[in-house]
């Protein structure tokens, strides 16, 4: 998985010998970057728990006695993945996540499936911890639960704007966040298995195990690994840290391991104890929180520093999707559009997809958190999978010191995350896992034919460029200088008239105005028969009419110099299509330059006017082969250059 | 009111000939006038009683017993409103609603009032018309309940379509559906009252009446004055008649008074005889006709016959709402973008609006046409008033043959309506009401504005053409056929650039060829810092510099006549920068035409390409005085022809 660090990736760095010169400053140590870089696992502990709870409540009371051997069969996988990441870091210095690791080691199409699997978790994590931070927000504040969907949407509406704006942040912004939330679960835990009344655990009523152990066993453990989701962040961005760079991200891994795994633990532990049951509207950190400090102070920091961890989280995701994304794009399997950045170095067409594809989950699930949480895992282990399964190749390649107890380990954990990765799916067939595999295909499918699309235009750019290279041999080549440009006028003439006459007067041959006569009979009989319950419209056929006969005297009067050609249009509505029939007629013979007169310039103008210019354009670009452009006249400024010149 | 028939105003009439020629055909009888018009006034029977019961409900069971004394009191106001408006007819038998009435009569700022009034009724039209037909659906269908927002939205969609692509249809499509609904509505009502039981009427406790009785009976009043929009959609389609189109226009006016007041009166009885309670998720008059009939083929007869109803009512406001804005805009108080149609006549623009802003309804209010009903009857009678006052005006300019007896009736009819419109506003203020006049009032200072703007603006036009009408006085002008050509060319060059060169020395007195190149160093420092995590990064820096190398022997070998310069850039995300500031130092000293070589000529084109061609054109014309345009090669034609070529 390629999730990186938000800090570097989304930084502006328009001047580079600045950005190598801090860059050193701002590379992480193992403990700046376990605390940069575990902001997404350490999130996961706010949903996932809760996962289990939900499927075990689901099944009685008593089964919630299983929730601390569920998650400690997690914690077990969670091990694994952890000593497994150790080694892709030794392996993958430059880091790349499982794209990479696919694309050297296993070919392109398990390539494409590791991308899309990144690209469907990218937007999953989004709308996750965007609605498990509203979730976190309305359990302190329940009269807020009206208002989920638009709470929700509110924040990845925020997150979304800062974003396209382009922040400027470091590691250290998200140290402070991320301990604040280790210790206020650290401390809930702590105090709760300390303090927490003599409630003992339940025993769990050995019969209901037996009949509907293994499934419920299986479907639990299937939520719970939401929790494992963002384990892969350091092991992908170890080209971040310090000198010793393996050694440090190797220590950071290993600490998130072991604080993820003691937060998971302590929490199904204290889930026990507390006795807690799910409740609507209420998340089980939120009910744990309470049942240990009630509602005071520390109930609010415990919500609170929740909310940010899980906003962050939320935004790393737009750290990393549309950095993926650029890959990928380079790569030809998505568009190029996606490569580019704006100058403030945001990848905006990465960053408007990624919100609108979580909006639109958000929307969906009505906000829910508990809706999307099934959905989530199931890519992030297909991703575990095939950089696991590429490490084992890896191995087996290289051959170094040691190599077979390595790819013996690397083998274990693929297998692991693989038999994790179907039951994911098959449990959570009924809540929409299939949808995530379809929409997987289908991501397959499109990143393929989009390569071949782009093989297939490349190929013939370089036919076309050398079947038409020689001047001359072009069928409609005309001499230099020598083409005609074409200005459509209209009443009354304006200073856009103006400019657009002076600038085909300097690009054409020869100017010609073109100009649309309404038959004034037609207009006033059509109009009357469409608009007739306006009781002025009668009048206005024939104000047009008489317009026209004073616009020939008009032109003879301002532009002399300049042939103006008449053409007939039946009705107001087929001006457009008038002038682009003439104009269609003129471009078949000649090299033809139309400059539409138009005075948009601003925002203020573009209200006002007609839109006239606009389906002009278009339709000149459907219709005809001629060069199409427009005046940009700036009726405000030349009006105090006018002022202006009078004076002088 | 300017609401008009759709069939009209929407219709495609591209050859005014034919339209003439079917125009006689096309005119109304008083019985087609009567079903294509009392569409929306005979589908307020579907939302209007059932406000009136909510309210009466809420003040406990025995208030229902005001359903039939506050309905009767409605057919009163409906029945001066009917002869009033009996009397508009014949005063302005060239339609045009409110508007056109207080323009002639009342000056601008009243004409804004009507024109922004009419525009909010249309658009709650549609909202309410729309989730009304929800209402009825789901009440029919439960199973769909949980879908309302959803279903209302698609049906909004599907109509908006069906206007998008223009509609052809004739007055009698709606005959149809109009006595389907009507019939159904009185054979309920018939049967009802014949066989509907036993049950007498219960009596009022009288000293309910006399403690909350009047706010009560005001609120109940003011709820179901929804039932009494519509009224003036004969009055506005005057024209629309055969001739003696007045007094069939009134014949058609009175008969849908006389039916609505009998269906008014009908359902009042009913409800009062069936001792309906209200119920949720189901509607007055699904309640009714159950009762009435049972859950048979009956019953699915009259929910059918309302929802089709009330699709079609929806759709009348896409009828009208353009074509108002059309008449507003043209008066320079709405953006002339307005007053355009599409090739096939439709007001694009208009129904967009129409659409997102019904939407926008439909959403916040959660799909509940009750929570929307309280808002629609404010502007309407605000509508009814200005009419009105507008007609006693009329009456005591013309002075005609009784002008006493008939200003004496408007007068007494815009007071009752002003009345009405206030009580409306007093008692719905916490349902919203407020927001609709907050609403109404920044309409009409938008407007007002937007006319200033206009007038401004056409000011300067006239001084500034005047200014510079004469050639040679230009700063900037320069001698025919002397501007410059400038193509931005990239590697490999292809078909699009030959396109573009041919253009440029079509157009130009000199031809410049632009090529950026990346500064390789930077490139290769920059890149890493920024995107360590790809593995596969390092090489593109070295790859892209030695593109560089071939380039100019590339452009040697195939363009040998044309100049080529080039410009250096530090990395790519300043290519466009740099271009831009380059050709603005151009642009200052001569005339110049910028040719972006672009192949993007169709949809797949469009998403296969970088969009570097789109940011180009934006930051050229937002930073230079250049003209810019753009080639439209299309590589796939070009490449049967070059291979034709090849096979000569």
């Amino acid at each position: 998985m390629a999730r990186d660090e938000a800090s570097s990736s989304n930084s502006t760095s328009a001047d580079p010998s600045r950005t190598s010169r801090s860059r050193d400053k701002r590379r992480l140590t193992a403990t700046t970057g376990l605390a940069a870089l575990s902001l997404d696992a350490m999130a996961s502990v706010a949903y996932g728990p809760e996962a289990i709870v939900l499927v075990l409540a689901a099944a009685g009371g008593n089964a919630l006695g299983l929730t601390l051997p569920v998650s400690a069969a997690i914690v077990v996988l969670l091990a694994v993945l952890v000593l497994s990441y150790r080694q892709l870091i030794a392996a993958f210095p430059d880091g790349g996540g499982a794209y990479a690791v696919a694309k050297a080691h296993l070919g392109r199409r398990a390539s494409l499936v590791a991308a899309a699997s990144l690209v469907i978790d990218y937007v999953l994590n989004v709308a996750v911890s965007v609605t498990a931070g509203t979730a976190a927000l309305t359990s302190a504040f329940p009269a807020a639960g009206r208002y989920t969907v638009w709470i929700a949407l509110s924040v990845l509406a925020l997150i979304t704007a800062v974003n396209l704006r382009g922040i400027v942040s470091s590691a250290r912004a998200f140290v402070t966040p991320t301990v604040v939330f280790v210790v206020s679960i650290a401390s809930v835990i702590v105090v709760g298995l300390v303090n927490g009344g003599s409630h003992s655990v339940p025993q769990v009523d050995s019969q209901t195990v037996g009949t509907i152990g293994i499934l419920l066993v299986l479907k639990a453990f299937s939520s719970g690994c939401a929790a494992l989701t963002g384990v892969e962040a350091i092991a992908n961005a170890t080209p971040q840290f310090r000198e010793n760079r393996i050694r440090r991200a190797q220590r950071a891994e290993v600490a998130l391991g072991v604080l993820l795994g003691a937060m998971m633990l302590g929490i199904a532990a204290l889930v026990e104890r507390l006795h807690i049951q799910p409740q609507a509207g209420v998340t089980v950190l939120s009910q744990l929180t309470e049942g240990v400090f009630g509602r005071g102070a520390m109930y609010y920091v415990v919500q609170v520093a929740t909310i940010v961890l899980l906003a962050l989280a939320a935004n790393t995701s737009f750290g990393g999707l549309p950095q993926l994304m650029k890959v990928v794009a380079s790569d030809d399997h998505l568009p190029h559009r996606l490569t580019r950045r704006t100058r403030n170095g945001v990848y905006r067409n990465g960053v408007l997809i990624l919100a609108g594809a979580s909006a639109l989950l958000i929307v969906v699930s009505g906000g829910d958190v508990n809706a999307l949480v099934p959905l989530f895992a199931i890519c992030v282990f297909i991703g575990f999978t095939l950089a696991q399964v590429g490490l084992v190749r890896h191995w087996s390649v290289t051959r170094s010191h040691g190599w077979r107890r390595r790819a013996a380990l690397n083998g274990f954990g693929a297998v692991l995350t693989a038999v994790a990765a179907v039951v994911l799916t098959v449990m959570k067939a009924g809540e929409g896992s299939l949808w995530v595999v379809l929409v997987l295909a289908i991501l397959v499918a499109a990143m393929e034919l989009l390569a071949r699309s782009y093989r297939r235009t490349r190929e013939l750019d370089i036919r076309t460029a050398a079947d038409t290279s020689h001047p001359g041999e072009h069928p409609r080549h005309s001499f230099a200088g020598q083409g005609l440009a074409v200005v459509p006028v209209s009443s009354p003439l304006c200073c856009a008239t103006n400019d657009a006459l002076h600038a085909a007067r300097a690009f054409g041959r020869e100017v010609v105005a073109l100009h649309v006569v309404i038959d004034g009979d037609s207009v006033r009989e059509g109009d009357t028969a469409r608009e007739g319950d306006t009781a002025q419209e009668g009048d206005t056929g024939a104000a047009i009419a008489r317009e026209h006969d004073d616009f020939a005297s008009e032109w003879r009067r301002y532009h002399p110099l300049d042939r103006l050609v008449e053409v007939r249009a039946p009705d107001e509505d087929s001006v457009v299509d008038v002038l682009a029939d003439h104009i269609a007629t003129l471009a078949s013979n000649d090299d033809v330059l139309v400059i539409i007169p138009d005075s948009a310039s601003d925002t203020r103008a573009k209200l006002l006017s007609s839109g006239r210019a606009d389906d002009l354009e278009r339709a000149l670009k459907r219709t005809t082969h001629a060069l199409v452009t427009r005046t940009r006249t700036n009726v405000d400024a030349r009006r105090s250059t006018s002022i202006a010149n009078v004076r002088r």
